[in-house]
């Protein structure tokens, strides 16, 4: 099966060069992280809550996934932190090389975190390690309880998971008990933050949690 | 590029049993449809109500593509509908050669409606035709308005467009206006249905263009 074949070729190159990025943002003590959810679940607006928190105290890059357009470029432009674009052009997920190509872009001198906003996609960018040291799946209040249990493999390779959009509790049908309980199913010690980038409520536990964060090398 | 011509064999064979399975449906005057959203947009919501709305005056029959389980299925079935689940095993979408594979287990005689709820993801499944009639693409608001110029080739594409979770509105920040003019840049005169599954507005509406719809050999 030639299609088999070329698919794991694609894997193990994604792989290597993965450990190759992890290898890099160690030696210079960055804290890269690859952020992951669906397409509205919140990505961007808590990338700009965790910049606030962070920024300027710690130095900060952020690498943009999406299919087209530099809409959330622009967003985390607006907040002074340097930002790069990769559109994939119909791509599904980034990649290791993808994110090798742009590190010469960024200056990253004295750098502590290196956001990385994946393509909005619960599915393909969980098959793709880029090299970061936290997965971190931000899973929003509106999209259904059940979203743990029917997407495992995110779930279950998550560093941290986000439940997002806590204020919209009381207007959607969502049972943070049982999201909560099918995380644990998968990932039984992942720190789940509850928080709301609207209100601001929870965010504080959050950036207390990725403050104590440290690469292997830290 | 051996990767490329292997991803284009494997999209030409999508297309050509694509092909047969819209003969197919079209020789048994079947409408079929392809449902496709992000996670928790509410689709298979969006598929009950729609159900109800038309059987039993009308013989459907549903299949539910999932990653993993057979939550969504379970539900179709509680309304008594013939359901048949596909589970990817990871994959991102459903495909025409598993569709090819399941209709020999549904009971198709005398079928007006298949529903097909393709694998929650807003760019793989886009790329795949399964030889339905319909794309129907659910938008979500608690999503944001700016997914259609994100995610451009499903808006692109689809035959109807829902906007759902209107009853979402007054909690969340999305421009109904601005989400309509992107998609109409994207595919002009494409139905756009806003609507609510939870209170039902809008369903009227929806379920009326829906019957007015046919296959070419209706």
């Amino acid at each position: 099966m030639a299609e088999i074949k070329i698919l794991k070729n694609i894997m193990d190159e994604n792989l290597s060069q993965a450990a190759k990025n992890r290898q890099w943002f160690r030696s210079r003590k960055i804290l890269a992280l690859n952020l992951i959810a669906s397409p509205g679940a919140g990505k961007t607006t808590f990338l700009e809550q965790t910049i606030k928190g962070l920024f300027p105290k710690f130095k900060l890059a952020v690498i943009e996934g999406d299919i087209t357009g530099d809409h959330d470029a622009r967003r985390i432009e607006a907040l002074g932190v340097p930002v790069v674009q990769i559109n994939t052009e119909g791509g599904c997920h980034l990649d290791a090389h993808m994110i090798d190509s742009v590190l010469s872009s960024l200056d990253l001198t004295g750098l502590k975190y290196l956001f990385i906003e994946n393509v909005g996609n619960l599915v393909c960018p969980a098959e793709f390690d880029l090299g970061e040291e936290l997965k971190v799946v931000v899973l929003s209040t509106p999209e259904g309880h059940d979203k743990p249990a029917k997407y495992p493999l995110i779930f279950s390779e998550a560093q941290a998971v986000i439940i997002n959009k806590t204020d919209l509790l009381q207007a959607v049908d969502f049972d943070i008990d049982k999201a909560e309980h099918d995380i644990r199913r998968l990932n039984p010690n992942v720190p789940i933050f509850r928080l709301s980038c609207k209100t601001g409520e929870g965010l504080d536990k959050w950036l207390q949690w990725l403050t104590s964060q440290g690469t292997e090398n830290s």
